[in-house]
């Protein structure tokens, strides 16, 4: 085996920086409240000065919550630019079809961007997001947590070492009982304006989809899928469910799924000819890391890291010493023009190659 | 949770039989070396009298060790009927192409017929088989020999007692380094006048698809499927590794995959609304058990029961007393036809119905 089960590379990020980043964090909904805001809090680079919401009564309880933060604004005072000296940086989480106008007002304002991943609600959404950025020479960064995520990297490694010999196949799975989650069925993930192509391979599948493209260090050419809607909640998106199949370009195939209306369950493999190595759960906060390699079969515990307080720190690092972001603008818009192709493959019940 | 996680209805056969089915075996392969001779072996209702090869010293070697063979026929001479009167069912595991010839010879002489899976190398010889039986009013099995084994047979009867809810999704894979179990590149299962449409579908990806089917008690109506074929050794065949989708008539979305040119692994998946059971390994002669429920997880350890003794004895009960046999000829042609739409799914990068 290896000694990777044992050490890791860290997500290699300057530690020369000085000063911090400080953060307007647009979208106060749940996972901005529970997961966004507490990391931050933890990290010395960082800190949130600005929250932006719809709900006055979001952004008064974050101020009430966090010292930190001094600005409360609505949608429209952000686009204005209002309190745009307080923040250096914007860190978008609100429903995809509305990542654009963020990511514009920020960049307008010349401030770095951390825009959450599916990028946009389509290709063409996403490809204005990533021109405005450069347009107005801002950094930009897609924020896929995975990438943080000690037993992600570490299968990365592994793969890289040759522990499981050539990769063959990809299993990918990612499902979730959506309505149980909210309960409201009149949800932004279930209004095609705000979700974009669909609902469960832009939100779920995604997961595997971008996490396999991490460890192989490959990227997707060609799809094959089929979709169903069934609830009455799902009338107006294609794919409560659905199962696709990827082709990367180093030869790998996949064979993935993704539900928005099933048991909460999540898990990403990759077989090679030599071994195998399973994550599962794969794309929680906590992940599990089993290696196989001929007969041998290991299960690998590895350190609980805080994936946004990982994310947020490697950002602002970054930033704050002018360096590249991974992933960029170019590495989110690949997911969307996989994700695209996916849905019209479904729609055609054609193969459609990613471009 | 449910009592059939600590019970299970085994396979209903009769056991008010009397008497012994004697066999004779055709194809003294590996399968039927390791597994075949000494199941029968351990079976009160079944004996060997018979064994069929084109290699006089494989016969000459199983009359030295087993007792009850009196018969070491050739092919030509089994399809001439020669000591018919020694035998009263006939156990077909040789190239897929060859099953009809030999089940044809069986048939012609009033003998119940026991075939392995794939039924035959195509739709077309799969049907003949069929008929073949039918005409000469003998009865016919396919070899699934995952129907009798405990784990799978708890997984259905969870399923239809509704513990992991509406199923969904089925997560199935099954490869194999086949070049290193048989090191010769010049053998059946890499030539398709011998494997039909192809190697790893025909081989190992039948185990989820028909898996599937009996676990859900539902059938294939549609497919998808990517294949690729790199090593020399799959140069005359599509699939040294396949991803295929099937949609299933109960609404249910498969996602499956096969190599014969991979770490060793099997596993099934079926993930419901309220849960989920996992078979892996799931298609070995050992298998093991999860089934989750919300937040529970429960591993079950199941007895561990020879297959092959299992589907013998069955057979052999059912033959006595002149029942019914699952699987039966329509069953197993079911598989076939989708295992040829998955094949032009493949080749036309389309979805095709299974007709």
């Amino acid at each position: 085996m290896s000694t990777s089960l044992f050490e890791y590379e860290p997500r290699d990020w300057r530690t020369d920086a000085t000063g911090a980043v400080r953060f307007a964090l647009v979208g106060i909904g749940w996972w901005t409240s529970e997961y966004v805001l507490p990391a931050i809090e933890e990290i010395d680079y960082c800190t949130t000065t600005t929250v932006v919401s719809s709900s006055t009564e979001k952004t008064d309880r974050v101020r009430e919550e966090y010292d930190t933060v001094e600005h409360g604004l609505t949608y429209d005072e952000f686009a204005d630019g209002e309190a745009a000296d307080a923040y250096d940086a914007v860190y978008v989480c609100t429903p995809n079809a509305t990542h654009l106008e963020h990511v514009e007002a920020a960049a307008r304002n010349g401030k770095a961007v951390l825009c959450e991943k599916p990028m946009e609600a389509t290709v063409e959404r996403a490809e204005a997001l990533v021109e405005v950025c450069e347009d107005n020479d801002v950094p930009l960064m897609v924020a896929y947590r995975m990438h943080t995520e000690p037993a992600v990297r570490r299968a990365r490694e592994l793969v890289r070492e040759g522990v499981i010999g050539d990769p063959v196949l990809v299993h990918g799975e990612n499902s979730q009982p959506l309505l149980r989650m909210i309960e409201n069925p009149d949800q932004w993930r279930l209004n095609p304006d705000l979700t974009g192509y669909g609902t469960s391979v832009m939100d779920l599948g995604i997961y595997p989809l971008n996490t396999a493209r991490f460890i192989l260090d490959a990227d997707p050419v060609q799809v094959q899928s089929t979709m169903a809607s069934e609830h009455e909640a799902f009338d107006e998106v294609p794919d409560e469910v659905a199962t696709f199949s990827v082709v990367f370009d180093d030869g790998t195939h996949a064979a993935c799924s993704s539900s928005q209306n099933a048991h909460d369950h999540t898990r990403l493999e990759i077989v090679g000819t030599e071994g195998r190595i399973e994550l599962e759960p794969a794309f929680h906060m906590e992940t599990s890391l089993t290696v196989a390699q001929g007969d041998t079969t290991v299960d690998v515990e590895t350190e609980q890291v805080d994936q946004m307080a990982e994310e947020f720190e490697y950002f602002a690092q970054q930033v704050l010493a002018d360096e590249p972001l991974y992933a960029d603008g170019e590495h989110g818009l690949l997911d969307m023009k996989a994700i695209r192709a996916i849905h019209e493959a479904a729609e055609s019940g054609e193969t459609v190659d990613v471009e």
